[in-house]
């Protein structure tokens, strides 16, 4: 069996820590990938510190894994050794239920097989990326162009289709005035995406200092939310907003920003349970949606667009020994705009 | 100008009592219509008692509305002296706006003018269907088929309309599963186009004597919806389920009901802020919205569809004298299933 070397978080309490582990042999549906970089998510933190209260420890986190195919299963028809492979947040899922059938295996009836911190179908704990290596199973295996900076695509398994995936589904095109809620890892894929599909963007930020980067990564114009004014002056004209704010925040002063019929999509987990003003939603036919991610082939497909088009993640690189660090300046959003480890330092 | 007598309230304190005022003289564009029936709807209530906190008095209240036209105007095209003739929700909107454009006047931009506790457009308030008659605009006045019991069409004029709406904006048709929240005025309505547009209809109660009756009006399956078992063998199965409760209760368990993309679309103006998991909306990109009432061409299409299918509300009939005690029965939930007024009982 594999032998892998990562960094793992032994408790809630611990900070990560070297951890060497197996992975399973690799059977005849299975890659075997050599982490090139790990992009370091935010739910990482949560799960590392168990505040899901769902944590399977030692905890290798880890779901934004691109890298080099070294070995490959007898059945496996999509790669072959040397190729350019990557991980996102699922590694499987029933496969036979309806959304599965779809090809939406995040919204798998029975749960998919998170990448980490979550048990394969025999019960064995995942481990992330987090590593120098990994195996799976080709079908959860995404083809990467090698066009593109291999480090800055890393977000794009995690923050990259969590947005590509909702303006999507939402039709966000030419014509279409989009709103963008929070300029953090999820925000500035946001803002890149909804740019490229032609519409008009507007980033929500709180921090005024982060204006000048907003119109840079293609929003047009930037709102401070603490404004009212400023926000008013956009009443009833999106037709889609995008809030990637974890933070608690007032959800209904997006909503009133929606035209008649407009979509207010939430897309990071709020820490806090917000309240709604259901007047706001009966008066103008309003919705507020959720979305998870995205499935293996829109994944593919958002990876083939980002190839097309040149889009990739702002990160900043560091050695695998630096994380503990990272996560304590990502808790202060000091990062522009995604923490990739570079797996490198592990050897 | 014509004289109409009414039933009014001077004040939020005060019962309704006998009230005589003048109408508008009918211009070139109007019908006076001889109002024989008016419905009683929550929101009413709601309104003589300024629960709102927007009540202009002395206030006739009314806005289910059906009689038959005595004056048309010059200019009157669509009605005749003796035609029957219905009046909803609204009077009079902006005309130019996107939404009355689209003929979606519930949604006017600059608010449309409500049938009573309004102002016209020359700020003179708007007095309801609580009265022996009305003047207005052709075309905010519904043509009403004498084929049906005309007492009983009334409530569709709010009632049926703001169920009717959101089940055809959301595709609610044959072999989907459908959810009804609630058996009063709105909710019974619901039951009734849910299983008349082909739909297999749920109808969720706290009631367990309600059961039988929903049985009668059309739901497949009724679900007490205080018992966790009940509720917990619907999880993801809805397609669609329209909330017309105001009274506080829990969204979410709700939501839980809904399959993958499924909506559950907010009716009933709730007394209190609801609280939202949005991890119910993520974890299966499901969806809440709102509606209200419907546009004057799909209230017509609604009238319409009634008469071709034999649908009305139940009703119960009182006298204009019984409209205080109405009230009062109305808040203990002693009504199958709308109030009617007899202006008969006027003269």
């Amino acid at each position: 069996m594999p032998t892998a070397l990562g960094y793992a978080a032994h408790t809630s309490k611990a900070p990560l820590t070297p951890f060497q582990f197996e992975r399973r042999e690799p059977g005849p549906n299975d890659v075997q990938i050599e982490i090139q970089y790990c992009g370091v998510c935010h739910s990482d933190l949560h799960q590392v510190r168990d505040e899901w209260n769902n944590g399977i420890f030692p905890m290798v986190p880890g779901h934004e894994i691109v890298g080099r195919v070294t070995r490959t299963g007898a059945r496996v028809t999509g790669f072959k050794p040397g190729d350019l492979a990557g991980v996102g947040c699922m590694v499987d899922s029933c496969r036979s239920c309806p959304s599965c059938g779809e090809g939406l295996e995040q919204y798998c009836e029975k749960g998919f097989v998170g990448t980490y911190n979550s048990r394969h179908k025999d019960g064995a704990p995942t481990y992330g990326g987090y590593a120098n290596n990994i195996v799976v199973d080709e079908t959860f295996a995404l083809r990467i162009s090698p066009k593109l900076d291999l480090a800055a695509v890393a977000p794009l398994l995690c923050a990259g289709i969590t947005t590509y995936s909702p303006l999507r589904h939402w039709n966000v095109s030419n014509g279409r005035k989009v709103g963008i809620v929070g300029l953090g890892g999820l925000g500035h894929m946001g803002v890149k995406f909804a740019r490229s599909f032609g519409a008009h963007v507007v980033l929500f930020t709180t921090s005024p200092g982060k204006a000048e980067d907003a119109r840079r990564l293609g929003a047009h114009e930037v709102v401070i939310s603490t404004s009212r004014d400023e926000m008013k002056r956009h009443a009833r004209s999106f037709d889609f907003i995008l809030d990637t704010v974890a933070a608690p925040h007032d959800l209904n002063a997006y909503v009133s920003l929606l035209k008649r019929q407009g979509t207010l999509t939430l897309v990071g987990m709020p820490d806090k349970d917000p309240v709604l003003k259901a007047g706001n939603l009966i008066f103008q036919r309003r919705q507020i949606a959720g979305s998870l991610i995205g499935g293996i082939k829109e994944t593919q497909d958002m990876l083939d667009y980002c190839a097309a088009h040149s889009i990739v993640s702002d990160i900043e690189l560091i050695p695998m020994q630096k994380i503990n660090e990272a996560y304590e300046r990502m808790l202060k959003s000091d990062v522009k705009y995604r923490f990739v480890i570079d797996m490198a330092s592990l050897r």
